[in-house]
């Protein structure tokens, strides 16, 4: 049973099915060669905005430590591939990101505002799965990994939502995340047929 | 004298000329954001060819070395400019980056080919010019700085050039190079008159 061990997870506004569960553990190949792909785009994503922001100290300062760590994640990600034998190759996204990226409005400050909330999302619901497949996954060495990782995936998350709360009033913020939580949870509420970390 | 403390740094066509050491001289903090957002941006570089070459193996790995330590430095210089009290800002990029990624071909191979062939060049004259920094700052803490970075330039010099001749024919690695690093120089033959790290 799913929900006996799944914490709720703050912004998150629907949990993990037991049907993406089940999905994943019977292809945990893909799913780790999309979580190789997840962190080499996580780190994309914090370069991106600190080129977009270029003058914000602390975004910077922040973000930098981000793709350092999401990078050596990738790394780690991808020496389990090489043990396993898992060859490195290109994997079509699921609609998640761009849905998500969709939401992300034009003019500024609007963009930056929803470009945190939505990389502090993504990385709550990396959180919650890697959690789940850390939990239950049935090989130990594969489940302890994702246990050491899903405490860094809540620290990011953490990470954007302080910076947003930096620059604009919590109100805001806290309105926006709900909106935004809607659409995340409403994008995952029917599984996509590719296993992947975000299906 | 330049020449006398100027060793010849291979690949490189033409040495930077004197103007271009007193220009940056008598501009240190503008060098220094300048360099900020050369590491950065080399950091994003290294991380795009990873993004589109994801099923090389040897790249991959090769590149998110250099984009960690690229991401490394570029905390350091930031370090650097906060304690000289110089805010992070925009800075106009010169022509030479624009200028060479005009020669890399659109088809592959050629594409990979050009792509790390440009890195390695840029990644040597950065070496050179770290390297004049070092020897000629008056900033004996800066002046030191500049040296502990210029072995890295060096080393990432060697590791574009290596991906290279991995992927492709020794004489076609060494013909291109040599026409790239002819462009590479007449890029720099005439200073920019905004001083930067590759002006």
């Amino acid at each position: 049973m799913l929900s006996a061990n799944l914490p709720t997870i703050k912004f998150l506004q629907q949990p993990t099915t037991q049907q993406w569960l089940e999905q994943a553990l019977i292809h945990l190949d893909i799913v780790l060669l999309d979580h190789s792909h997840c962190e080499r785009k996580a780190a994309g994503v914090a370069l991106n905005l600190m080129f977009r922001y270029p003058s914000n100290v602390k975004l910077v300062r922040s973000l930098t430590a981000i793709a350092k760590e999401e990078l050596e994640h990738f790394e780690q990600v991808n020496q389990i591939l090489e043990s396993r034998g898992i060859p490195l190759r290109p994997l079509a996204a699921p609609p998640y990101g761009a849905g998500l990226n969709q939401q992300i409005r034009a003019k500024e400050p609007d963009r930056l505002l929803d470009s945190l909330l939505v990389c502090s999302l993504i990385e709550a619901r990396s959180h919650e799965r890697l959690g789940l497949l850390g939990a239950h996954c049935p090989d130990p060495a594969l489940a302890k990994f994702y246990r050491g990782l899903m405490a860094s995936e809540a620290r990011h998350c953490g990470v954007y939502w302080l910076l947003a709360t930096a620059e604009f009033e919590r109100s805001v913020v806290d309105r926006r995340l709900e909106a935004l939580a809607a659409v995340e949870s409403q994008l995952l509420s029917t599984l996509h047929p590719e296993p992947r970390i975000h299906s």
